[in-house]
């Protein structure tokens, strides 16, 4: 174990970089914060290079510091907590970070968007703007039991620190898939039997309670205050809509995607019995 | 109209002393903040009491502005940039604001608790936290029609700037009831027959899939990281949970809170026709 007083070390230098996107994607890693989150890391299998926490950190997150120990391949720092400060992303941080490489599934191209998960339904992301929106929808379809998501035009980044907080760790186990323009990759989407549906607030677009889910789909949502591209909906099997009763003209994005997912394994749990 | 340029006005101090709960309480006044947001509570019809904008306001926002002085009560006031820096609450504020009293449905009572809306279903948060998430359950409530929510226990100010941003304004039109106690509160809503559902992560709880929303229904979701209190569940007629099917444990609080309200609101609607 090594022990880190400077502020001006070089190791910590390269890794208070990762909390900016594009040093994420220089480097193909990323800085997590927190104890839980750490241990999550770790237990996610993902391929740690280093590890930094104070004193105070090791003493009162002994049990997940445990975890992350067993996992980290590279080396360990014990640091001071005004060198903490210049990784920690949060008010009140637990002063535990790893930087772990991002896993292969996030770094997966072109060739591999068109293979079908297990569940045989995929949502596409395009354009969320908002990380705590991007890692709120990340963890809900982890916990619905979709595995894949594609992220589309300039999504923001499931690897910033925001966005991991919020999405509790999803983003180290889903395969997310980047495309660089939604509605140019639909086409070969549906070359391949995958049925293309896209979520708009339109009262006279279909229902998502009448929607047949049976097919291989792909749920696209779009951006927070514009919602998709309309060459996205026009590129689209279908539009769908969730029926609105009050008054309120749309629902957050988090919210939207979470119904329309929910939706999408609701009706699939039905026809398997 | 009034100009300040003084950040000691008093006028300033007494309404950015409006951004902390204790004061609003002490007012039953809340600072609303944006040129959007603003014209919502006009057109809700709140009682505005008073309007802050600067110039550069004025011309950015026009349209917004002028819906809203058609409904201010008191005085409208030109402010200073420096001076406008004391009411916001966001890092690039658009520099309107205005003072509005807490919509009477937002300060019933327990007198009012029992009485049932008309879509006969309701929602009692207990113990939230996070004012983005209350202000994201709002949303979601009202867009998919329950207009009635119980605050119960501590949870945060549906009228905090943050709660407010996130909400769109959902928090002027809903009839939102402060409750101390949940557990103590359930008794009397069973006797006049509301049907008490505690929603919980435990797989053994009975799946919202299944579950009779065709009585008058109130659904307990809980704080964000402990969920309910013992006692609130076991006060409750039922306990239901969201099938989980991925790896994740749970889900954000908004976004379990959406398909609990989507699945009471789907279901009531499939027996409507």
């Amino acid at each position: 174990m090594e022990h880190i007083t400077s502020r001006k070390n070089e190791v910590i230098r390269s890794s208070a970089a990762l909390r900016k996107a594009a040093e994420r994607r220089k480097q193909k890693a990323f800085l997590c914060e927190g104890a839980r989150l750490c241990a999550d890391a770790a237990q996610s299998g993902l391929n740690l290079h280093s590890l930094f926490y104070t004193k105070r950190a090791a003493q009162k997150y002994t049990s997940y510091l445990q975890k992350v120990q067993l996992s980290v391949k590279g080396t360990t720092y014990l640091i001071e907590p005004s060198v903490a400060e210049l990784l920690a992303d949060t008010q009140n941080s637990q002063e535990i970070f790893c930087v772990c490489d991002i896993p292969q599934a996030a770094q997966e191209t072109k060739e591999h968007f068109l293979e079908l998960p297990p569940e045989g339904m995929c949502l596409a992301l395009e354009q969320i703007q908002d990380p705590a929106n991007l890692g709120t929808i990340l963890r809900t379809a982890e916990a619905l039991g979709i595995s894949k998501v594609l992220l589309c035009g300039e999504c923001c980044d499931p690897f910033s620190p925001k966005a991991l907080r919020s999405g509790m760790g999803a983003a180290f186990r889903l395969v997310l898939v980047h495309i660089a323009s939604l509605p140019q990759s639909i086409p070969a989407l549906r070359r391949v039997g995958w049925h293309t549906f896209a979520a708009v607030p339109a009262h006279n677009a279909g229902k998502i309670t009448k929607v047949d889910f049976s097919v291989p789909s792909v749920m696209a949502v779009g951006n927070e205050g514009n919602g998709l591209l309309a060459e996205t909906i026009s590129a689209c099997d279908q539009c769908v809509t969730i029926p609105m009763l009050g008054r309120a003209e749309s629902l957050n994005v988090s919210a939207s995607a979470a119904i329309l997912m929910w939706e999408m394994m609701r009706k699939r749990s039905d026809e398997n019995g």
